[in-house]
């Protein structure tokens, strides 16, 4: 179905950023508009959009997708000339491809038509699918109190038994039970000194007594992506680990009372990386402090240094700041925001007090 | 390394192509051209290859690749205009871009540049790679036996107890053993009705008396894949199912026997179709009758009806006809053929005789 809402506000960032037409091949951007997943793999299938909010599709008919009324449909076979048709809808002047679309896509169109000038064109989808819509906010709520159940049920199941890899297996299991897709291996479970290492791949290590358990999970539910990363304690913690670990809380903390609308992003990464610098680990945190998540795990706005994006209600991103010490340990803590009119409301809720399990 | 007998033969497509500097970003046709992986990802990692065999390699300091003796190297760090780095060492004119590159970076060349005109650049590489050199030969033997092993070491794993899913993991598991690369879930393993789609996942199937055993097996050996399957019968073989095997081997084999340089790959799949049409079983051979491999799984060229590549020494490709029979059963075979200077070498030796196992 043709999301007309979601439309308009991408002609409206079309009109801002001077582009009559664009072409959108994304795969997850189609299906932001339309509703339906193209698939189209090495194959040709994309929507061209009009400042007019006038749209056209281009499908192979091996997509298997239905006419979505609102949209003008075009199906082509393999061995048509599905350049020349969409050539033959495209105004002279410049056109807005698909950042990520294969090159051999837009030469096969630049070849049709002499007087066409290719810009990048992502952007006004990009900007419009920051901010979610009411449909997108409750999707992205729902995720997240499946990941709240993900963490408990991952930190209960932490045991000496279990290796890494094994209990990242299990939680992998817990999210396909509760609605999750299947997405391989992306279950971050980290003991000990593998904490230190923020992309660490969960292996056959053992817990020992006073390890750090670094558990970040992610998952799309109904579309939607969750993300959420707790670090507790196994058996008994230092007292330096305990106090690497009330900075962060701090830090994190920090950054979600930080973040309103009309706030920089890298305004939101400096309040958050203050307060680890004033603890004097400002070396130790490697790290941006968020990313947007939608239909994508990571899609912008970064929550980095160096981002300019203004925040807006609506937008959703991770707020995980961390201190990573090789060889001994590492502590972050995540949770997912969406701005509100006068703050935010964090979608994601187990506790963040310093907690041993045993 | 600068491979300079595959560059002398990509140049030479060139000028036979009529083009004169091509942009290569494929990381496999980089990977073939100097040795090393690059891993681009979202980042801008290209060389640029003129005819009279000049190559330019542009790279993130970030990929952390030593520059390779013969390639004028150019850095450049995240913040760096690499486009600009690029558009200055074009010459007016038709270049060729590879087919595959995000258009992002195809259009921030052309917005630096208005006198170059983009075409479709990546048929010099792949021509090139469709020709296996000695030591690709060589890899692809050896990958070969690794697979005629993973076959024997499939098949002698097969029982009652174990379902498909859990028979493809031991397979990944051996492949790992022997210097394969971890690949994912691509394991083809099919019981009975299962084996009647060609892209089956293997699942929780179990066995029963009578069954096919399809298994279907690719790995990357030292960057070049082997290929193969074979279809053998669980306990006991029906009549029917004895004939289809019969035909499907004899459809194999005219195949093998029709290769060799001059045939086009349109003539190799008659070959191989007339007989599964013949014995009344046309329709029930559903795919083309194979494809190009190497360094990718699946590459020029096709074995197919449309395919009009005519074979030449050197090239490496599948032959393996099935017949598809929903709801009942399938049967393919398939192995890798090198084309020699009068006929092929088969790479995998596997026997094809029918075999029924308990």
């Amino acid at each position: 179905m043709l999301n007309y809402e979601r439309l308009r506000s991408v002609a409206a960032n079309m009109r801002r950023c001077g582009l009559s037409q664009i072409l959108v091949a994304d795969d997850d951007s189609i299906f932001y508009l339309i509703g339906c997943r193209v698939k189209a793999q090495e194959r040709c299938g994309v929507l061209l959009i009009r400042e007019d909010e006038q749209v056209h599709a281009f499908m192979n008919e091996l997509f298997c997708i239905p006419p979505v009324p609102g949209v003008i449909w075009h199906t082509y076979r393999d061995g048509e000339d599905v350049y020349g048709m969409i050539a033959a809808e495209l105004h002279s002047g410049k056109v807005g491809f698909d950042k990520n679309w294969s090159s051999r896509h837009t030469i096969s169109i630049l070849e049709k038509r002499e007087d066409i000038i290719p810009v990048l064109g992502s952007a006004p989808v990009d900007d419009a699918r920051m901010r979610k819509d009411a449909k997108e906010q409750e999707l992205l709520r729902d995720a997240g109190r499946i990941n709240d159940l993900a963490i408990a049920y991952g930190l209960s199941h932490v045991a000496a038994a279990v290796t890494e890899a094994e209990l990242a297996k299990q939680i992998d299991a817990f999210f396909l039970a509760h609605g999750g897709k299947q997405v391989g291996q992306y279950q971050v479970v980290c003991y000990g000194a593998n904490a230190a290492k923020p992309h660490h791949i969960p292996d056959d290590t053992f817990l020992r007594s006073g390890d750090a358990v670094l558990i970040d999970l992610v998952c799309p539910i109904n579309d939607y992506w969750c993300d959420m990363t707790r670090t507790v304690f196994y058996r008994q913690v230092s007292e330096q680990h305990r106090r690497v670990y009330e900075i962060v809380r701090c830090a994190q903390q920090a950054g979600i009372d930080f973040v309103r609308p009309g706030v920089r992003m890298s305004q939101i990464d400096a309040a958050v990386r203050q307060v680890i610098v004033d603890a004097g680990y400002g070396a130790a945190f490697i790290t941006r402090t968020g990313h947007g998540i939608g239909l994508m795990v990571h899609e912008p706005p970064d929550v980095s240094t160096s981002c300019d994006v203004v925040a807006q209600e609506g937008m959703v991103f991770s707020i995980e700041p961390g201190i990573y010490l090789p060889g001994d340990m590492g502590v972050r803590i995540e949770d997912l925001v969406l701005v509100t009119a006068d703050g935010c409301e964090v979608l994601t809720h187990y506790p963040k007090e310093l907690q041993i399990i045993s």
